[in-house]
C-alpha cells in the first residue's frame, strides 16, 4: 500500500487517485519539524510569541528572527524552511507598501494573507503573470497579527496550501498541537493584552523542548496606540518573571 | 490489474488503454473530500447553502467563504481545493464584469459557466493563448447561481472535466451522494424560495457530520428583486428555527 | 506480452515495434465510452440524431449540446470528452466563417473536417504554427453533415487520428458497432428525409439502454431549403410517434 | 534479449548499442501495416496504383485519397499514416509551386523528394530553422512520379528515415514484399504505358485481402503529353476487363 | 526503508513524505567533505583560519585560497565545493561594492550574508529575477567576518539550505564537529585577538589529519585599525611557535 | 554488469562510470551497419571509392550518392546514417564557399573538417550559437579528401566524436576493420594515381558482400590538374578490368 | 549498495547522499582514459611533454595535437575528450586575445585559468550569461603553461571540476599516477630546462604503452626568450637520443 501511495506523491501538482495532492502534505509536514510559534487576539491587540532553537553557546541568538514586522500595525510569526519564509515576507511587506503608497490607508490584515496566499499557491505553474513561480509548495505557516482600521485586532493563519483563516488565537509548528489545545481552554474573550502574553509564554514553556529564557523566545505585540511593538530582552524578562 | 492502471494516472493528459484520462477523474474524488454545498432553483431565483468546517473553536468561520458573488444577480458556491477555486471565481467575475463593460447587459450565467469552463480544461497545455495554464486538473467543483435576463433563475454545475450542465438542483462536495437523492425527492416545480431554503438546509444537517448551527453554514438566494444576498447569521437562525 | 505493451503505450507520439501509435488508439477507446450520435445522407439532406445521458431527473438536458450548428448549411454530431469537442467545434465555426468572409462562399463540407483534422493531427507537436497543440489526441469522434453548393448533402466522419472519410450514413460512439450494422441494412439510397430520420431514430433506440423518449435525444437535419435545422421538442415527439 | 533492446526503443533519436535507430525502424513497420501502392516507370510515362481499404459498404470510396498530385507533371503515391502523409504532399506542393515561380521551370523529382526528406529527417530537433518539426518520424512511405525535362519519366521511392532512391518500379505498404518481386519479374525496360498500367493491377489484384475493383484502386499515369493523369472510374473499369 | 527514502531525494526541491529537502541535506553532506575552517569573534575584530590540503608536494599551496577578502573590512572563510564557492564570493564583493558606490557608507556584514543566502536558496527555480539560478544547492559553507559600522566585529556563518546565523566563534568543515566543541570550551568574551589566533590554530591542528604549517594553513584576521589583513607565512609561522 | 552498463548508454551526454560517453560510441557503431569507403592519398592526388548497396535489381543505383563534391579541390566520402551526412555535407559546402567568398582562396581540407567537426560536436547542447543542434551525436564516418594550395594532397578521417585525424590511407564503414590492414600492406608513399584506383577497388571487392561491378561502386579522385573528378560508369569499368 | 550509488550518478548536477556529485567524479575517470600529459616548471620556463596513440602506421600523427598555444607566452597540455578541449582552448585563446587588446598587457596565466574553470563549472545550468552551457561536465584535464610579467614562470593545473591549482610538476592522463610519482622524485628547484625537458620524456616513456619516438610525442617549452615554443621533430629526436 505504501508503495503504491508512493508513486504519487513526487509529482509536484499530480492527484492522488483518492484526489490528494501529496507535496503540499509533505510541505505541511516541514512545518511539524519547525519552531513552535503562538498568535493571540485580544481586544485591545494582538500578540505573537515564538520559539528560537539554540545548537550552541556560541550562537547568537537575536541574529535568528522568528517574528518579523510587515506594516506599522502588521506582524508576522513564521515556523518552517527560514528560506522560503523570506520570500513570503517579502511579499507581505511590497504589498502593504504599494497599498499605503496608492491608497493612502492600511492594508487589511486579511488583504496581506490573500496576497501571500496567491504566491504560495502559484507552485509548479509555469509562466505565471506575478513573476517566477516555486516548483514546490512553501514550506512555511505564518501568523499574521494586525489592526485593522475598521475592525480592530485580527489575527490570521496560512498553511503551504495558499488557505488563510482567522483565529482567535491559533499555535503553529512542531508543538503546535499540543498549544493548540492549550490555547482553546486558556483563551476567553476578556483576556488583557498582558494575560495574553503570559499564557502565550506559559503555553510555549510547556511545548519547548528546552528551558525557556529571554534568548531562545521572541515575543512582539500589535495594538492601536504602539502599532508593531517587538519586546527588548528586559521586557520578556519582565514577562517570564510572572510566568511560572 | 491495479498496477498496470497505475501506469496511466500520473500522466497529466495521458490517455489510459480504456480511453480514461485519470487525472481528472482523480481531480473528481479531490471534490469528494471537500465539504458539501447544495443549489436549488425555483420559479422565484436561486438558493445556495453550503456546509463550512470548524477545526477549532477558536477559529473564526466567517472567514471562510463557500459562497461568493460573481455579480449583483451571479452567485456561486465551491467545492474542493480552496486555493484553486480562487483563481475561477476570479475568471467568472472579470468575464461578467467585462461583459457589462462591453456590451452593457448582465452576462447569461451559461456564459459565465462556459468562460470558467474554458480554463478549467486547459490544463497540461503550454503556450494557451487565455494566459498560463494549470499543470493539472482544477480539484474544484461549482454551482453557478443566477437570474438571466430573459429565462430567469437558472443553476448551474461544473465539474474539474469542464463539463457545464444546468440542473434544477444540485449538490456537490463530500455529502452530495445523499444530498442528491434527498433533493430528487424533495424537489417541485412550484416550491417558493423559502421552502427552498428550509429544504436545502434539512438535507444539508442529514449529510454534515457536526451539528448545523448558524456559525458552520452559509446560506445566499439570488432573486430578480434582489440580486444577489447573502444571508446574515441572524437570517440563517431564522431558517434553522423552522429546520426540524 | 501486455507488459511489453505497455512500454510504448505511455509516450505521446512514440512507434510501438509494431509500427503503431497507441495514444491514438486510446483516444479511439475514449470515444467508445461516449454517447450514441448517427447520420444519414438523403438525396434532399442529411439527418444527424444524438443520444444524451440523463444522470438525475434534476438536470436540465437541454443544457446538454449533442449536435451543434457550424454554418448556415453545416451541423456537426459529437461523441466522446465534451470539452476537447469544444475546441474543434470552435475551429470548424472559425474556419466556416473565415472563408464565407475571405471568398463570400459557402466553404465545402470536406474543407471544413480537413480544416478540423489539421488541428486534431498537431498533438505532441510543440511550437506549431497554428496555435498551441494538445500535449495528447482529441478523445472526440465527429460527424460533419451539410449541403454542398455543387454535390448536394454530405456527411463526413472524422475519428482521432484526424482521418476524415465520406459515408452514406455513420454511427458513431458507444453503440456505434450495432449501429452500424442496422444502418448498413436499413439504408437505401432513395430514402426520404422523414425515413431517415425515423431510421435514425429507431437505431438509436436500439443501442440505447436507456428508454429513449424527446429529452434524451437530439435531431438535427440539414437541407437545401431550410439549411441547418435543430428539431425542436415536438417535432421529435412527433417522429418518436411513428418509430416504434 | 528483448527486454534490453526494448530499454533503447522508446527514446526518439537515442542509439542502441548496436547503432540502430529503432523509432524510425518502428515508423517503417507502420508502413507495413498501410495499403500497397506501386509504381512503374516506362519510357513514355510513370503509372501509379494504390489500395483503398473499405471498411463499410456505406463509405464513399473516393473520400480516400491515396494518390495525389504534386504539380502538373509530378504525382504521388503514399502509404502509412493518412494524417502524417498530408505534412509532407503540402510540403512538396509548396515547394514545386515555390520553384516554378522563381526559376520559371519544372523541379526536377528528385529535387521533390529531397525538400520532402529534409523536412521528414528533422524529427526529434526543436527550433529549426525550417519551422516546427515532428516529435517522431513520419509513418508514411512515398512514390514520387514525375517528368523531368531533361531525363524524361522517373519514379522515387522515399521511406521514414527520409532516404530516397531512384526505381524502375517500386511497391510499398502491407503488400509491398509480394509485390516487389513480382514486379521484378515483370519488368522490362520497353514496356507501354498501357502493358504498365495491366501489371500494375494485376500484381496489386494478388496481394489485395478484398476483391480489387474499380472502387477499391486509384490509378494515376504521368506522362509528357497529359501531365498528371487520375484515372476516372471508367478508365478503370477498361483496365480491370483486361486484368485477368 | 532506504529504498523509499531514496525515492525522494533525487528530486531537486521535492519534499519527501517528512517534510523534507533531501538535496538541500545532501549539500551539507557535501561540506562535510571539505577542509575545516574557523571564525572566532573577539571584542578587537575577527579571526579566520583554514586547512588547506596538500595531494602533491609539488603543488603549490599558495594557489589554494580557502581565506578571501570581500571589501576592506569584510573576509570570508569558505568550504565545500571550490567551484561553487567562487559564485558565492563574487556574488558578495559585487554586493558590498555596490553599497558602497551608491550609499557612501560600509555594507553591514549581515546585509553581505543575506544577499549571498538569496542567491543560495534560488536553485531549482527557473527564470528568476536576479539572474540565472542554480540547478542543484551550492555545496558550500561559508563565514563571514567583519567590522560593521556600529556594532564593531561580527562572525556570521551561511549553510546550503540559505540560513545565516551569527555566532561568537564557528567551525565549517570536515572538523567542525570536533572544533566547534572545542571552540565551546575555550571561547571567552575577553580573549585578545592574539588570543583568538593562537586558540584557532590550535583546534585546527587537532582536527587536521596532516601535521599543520605554514603552507597548509591560513590565518586572516579583519580590525577596526587594519581591515582584512591576510596573514604573511611569516606572521602564520611566528604564531605557531606559540602553538604547541 | 550489463544491465548495470545499460543504466547510463541512454543518457544523451552523460558520463559512465568508467568516464565513457555510451551514445557516442553506439553511433560510432552505427557506421559499422554502414557500407564500406575507402580513400587513399598519393603524391599526385587523392582517391575516394565506395560501396553502394542494391536491395532490387529496380533500383537506379546511380540515385545513390556515397561520394560528394565539396568544393573544386575537395571531395567526400561518408559512411552510416545517410539523412544525417546530408547535413553535415551542407556544412561543409557553405563553409567552403564562404571562405571562398571572403579570402579568395581555397579554404584548406583540415579547416573543413574542423568546421564540420564543430557541427558534430554540439549534439545534446541546446541554445548553441551556431544553429539547432542535434539530441544525439551523428552517425557518420566522413573521409575528406583534397588538395591543399601548399601541401598538396590531403586526406583526413572524421568520426562521430568529431575528432579528425589526418591519414595517409583510411577505410569507414561495415568492412572498415578489413579493409584498413589490407591499406596498410598495400600503401606505400610512391604510389600512382593509378595504383591507388586498382588497389581501392581491389580492397573493396575483398570487403564486399555482393561481385562488385560498376553499377555498386563509385569512385573519385582529386587531383591538382583536374580537381574533384566523379568516374564515369565506363571509367570505373575500365579500372575494374585491371582489377583480379 | 553499488545499486543504490547508481541512482545518483546520472543525474547531473545531483548531490549523493554522501554530498558527492557523480557526474564530475566520472568526467575525471574520462581522464584516466586519456594520453599522458605532463608539464614541469623551472626557473627559466616551463616544459610540456605529450603523449600521442597512434593505432595505423597510416595516421599522420602531426595532425593530433595535445599541445596547443595559447598566447606568445602561454600554452596549454589537454587530456581526455579532444572535442570538449577545443572549446576550452578557444575560451583561453579568446580572453587571452581580450586581455591584450583592451590592456596592452600579457594576462597572467592564472587567469587564463579562471576563465576556462568559468566556463568549465557551468554544465548542467541553462541561460547562462556567458554563452550556453554543456549539458555535463568537461572531460578534460588541462595543464596551462606560461610566463607571467612579475612572477616568471608558472604552471596551473585545471581538472573537470573547474579546480585549478598551481604546481611546480604535474601529469594528467592515462599514466598520471605512476608519472606523478617519478615527478617527485626527479624535480629539483635548479633544474635546467634541457634536464626538465629530459625528465619529461623519460618519466613520458615509462608510462607509454607504445615505444616512445619523435613521432608520438610532442614537446614544447615556453621561455621570456622564446615564448611558446614548439619543439620540431628534430628537437625531439635530439632530447631522445640523450634520453635513456
Amino acid at each position: 500500500m505504501f508503495l503504491t501511495r508512493s508513486e504519487y506523491d513526487r509529482g509536484v501538482n499530480t492527484f492522488s487517485p483518492e484526489g490528494r495532492l501529496f507535496q503540499v502534505e509533505y510541505a505541511i509536514e516541514a512545518i511539524k519539524l519547525g519552531s513552535t510559534a503562538i498568535g493571540i487576539q485580544t481586544s485591545a491587540g494582538v500578540v505573537l510569541a515564538a520559539e528560537k532553537r539554540v545548537t550552541s553557546p556560541l550562537m547568537i541568538t537575536s541574529s535568528i528572527e522568528k517574528l518579523v514586522q510587515v506594516d506599522k500595525f502588521i506582524g508576522c510569526a513564521v515556523s518552517g524552511l527560514m528560506a522560503d519564509s523570506r520570500t513570503l515576507i517579502d511579499k507581505a511587506r511590497v504589498e502593504a507598501a504599494y497599498h499605503w503608497f496608492n491608497y493612502n490607508e492600511r492594508m487589511a490584515v486579511e488583504s496581506v494573507a490573500q496576497a501571500v496566499s496567491n504566491l504560495a499557491i502559484r507552485f509548479g505553474d509555469s509562466d505565471a503573470e506575478e513573476g517566477p513561480a516555486m516548483s514546490r509548495p512553501f514550506g512555511v505557516a505564518m501568523l499574521f497579527a494586525g489592526i485593522d482600521d475598521d475592525v480592530g485586532p485580527v489575527l490570521y493563519h496560512m498553511d503551504p496550501s495558499g488557505t488563510y483563516v482567522q483565529y482567535l488565537a491559533k499555535a503553529i509548528g512542531s508543538g503546535s498541537e499540543g498549544a493548540q489545545q492549550s490555547l482553546e481552554e486558556a483563551y476567553n474573550k476578556s483576556m488583557t493584552m498582558k494575560e495574553a502574553l503570559k499564557s502565550a509564554l506559559t503555553i510555549l514553556k510547556q511545548v519547548m523542548e528546552e528551558r525557556l529564557d529571554a534568548s531562545n523566545v521572541e515575543v512582539a505585540s500589535v495594538t492601536q496606540e504602539q502599532g508593531y511593538h517587538f519586546h527588548t530582552k528586559e521586557e520578556v524578562e519582565e514577562i517570564l518573571k510572572e510566568v511560572q
